[in-house]
């Protein structure tokens, strides 16, 4: 069996951002050498997601809308982790959304579906945050 | 290290359905001879989900009427994704359920709590749509 | 390829608990030998979760009132599940929460960023539920 590792680092302008990283982890299969296995990649920040969705811009301001009815920002003062901090809404987004996914590596590719891509979910920027890529295979 | 894969595929009368897969992806299991390992089910399709929850038909109508309340489909007009489409509130539901499991194989079986069902979760159905099983252990 | 199985059980007093497990999942990934690979930690039961995020008292009383407003105990009659029981909403609250975490085991550490804790979530506590780990690698 073989492994391999690799984090991405993000530090986006604004606080929630969703960004493409597809490429990269495709990059990192590449360099595993591996061609059946599985693929994991996880946040390694617990206000941040790594998701598979679509890569649509009008469902992605859709999904900003929505998390932000489902656990609103304002007021910080609602939140009891917010004595230090502002960032308990990104906690809860970040569990609707999810800290990881696990894909399978098939002859030496993401085996997708027609529409899966994968995101790095962003809901606590302006600073630098990273992602685990770690694959295991032969 | 052995891998195995295999692709299930569904198409739904209805748009939203939940179907126990349990006994394919055991079959799955079985057909790999892996006895020790992990396997990984996913929906490749971004409005679909795979999960692992009870096989209950009252817990099932609870989680398809909180689903439509926490991403009501209509108005569909709501969604900036539906322009050319009617499904923005499927690639949502399919973030709450989530769109894979991670299931350990233990002396060639999926390694189970009393309870535990794999269900493939359609929420924009009425076309054909697949599930990946990728097995990997020894 | 090497393999490591373990169960860990809870039997909380209080329906609803968050309890960091943690050091007793990195001490199964020292029991068994395993320097690189991947752990599956999962609930076993359909009632709870087994979720990463930071272990700060606050943030957890705020999760546990968030869940409670997305899927609310009461009235338990509310639910089509609450027949025989009254814990419908459980098997939704773990459901924003997560059955399980795969994380990556690197150099015979969790791989873990700066403040990521594994928990386990119980919903429908006061009687013995059980979490499995399941570790694959060399």
């Amino acid at each position: 069996m073989n492994n391999y590792r690799e984090e991405l680092s993000f530090n986006t302008p604004d606080r929630v951002n969703l960004i493409n990283i597809t490429s990269k982890v495709q990059e990192a299969v590449d360099q595993s050498g591996i061609t059946e296995g599985l693929c994991l990649v996880n946040a390694m920040h617990i206000t941040a997601s790594v998701f598979i969705n679509d890569d649509e811009s009008g469902l992605h301001e859709d999904f900003v809308k929505w998390l932000e009815q489902l656990a609103p920002h304002e007021p910080v003062s609602q939140y009891s982790h917010n004595v230090m901090e502002d960032n308990a809404d990104a906690h809860m987004k970040r569990q609707i959304m999810g800290r990881e996914v696990v894909v399978a590596v098939t002859d030496g590719k993401l085996d997708f579906g027609p529409w899966e891509q994968i995101f790095y979910g962003e809901f606590d920027g302006k600073r630098r945050k990273r992602v685990l890529i770690k694959i295991i295979g032969d």
